[in-house]
């Protein structure tokens, strides 16, 4: 744990069993998860935590994330160049508006 | 998604794959999970959001939840009536203070 630090939550839409069967995961969000984690440090983002999620409940607008404590949610996160819009965007300090869900 | 309401995310160890095989999963954090969310209407958190997550790297001191954007960590949830004495802090918009992780 890292009280204050981001926390990236990728939708991986995990039952509760564990199967993942859901929206993101059949758009290849479990893919994109080691991917992200990959480019964190290229981004001077080591400090950032990423978790898989259960289903988040925006299926109609997934693959999904949420960054926390800032609370953006993310939408359409389907290839490796949108995770990468979005980490130089939080690289930046900034938000990715284009993939933001409101 | 809900901007800014609170979102507890609790641990169920699921790997990428979403097998679910860690210490938290072990302890029965998948039917905490449904009693968590069983007891919301109940204690007025309706508007909370619950969602499953992976690892969430607490291991040692789990069964582990988080409780986002307050960015709240707590450990040792093992029982429904450590789920309960989290939900009655929350209720009273305070931490529970005696499974918070620092």
């Amino acid at each position: 744990m890292e009280n204050g630090k981001s926390h990236i939550l990728v939708c991986c839409s995990f039952r509760t069993t564990g199967v993942p069967q859901g929206f993101c995961h059949k758009k290849g969000s479990a893919d994109l998860l080691g991917y992200l984690e990959s480019q964190l440090t290229d981004h001077g983002l080591d400090d950032v935590q990423v978790s898989s999620t259960g289903c988040l409940k925006v299926c109609e607008r997934g693959p999904a994330m949420v960054v926390y404590p800032e609370g953006i949610w993310y939408g359409g996160v389907a290839t490796e160049e949108d995770v990468d819009a979005i980490l130089d965007a939080m690289e930046r300090g900034e938000i990715a508006e284009e993939y933001r869900l409101t």
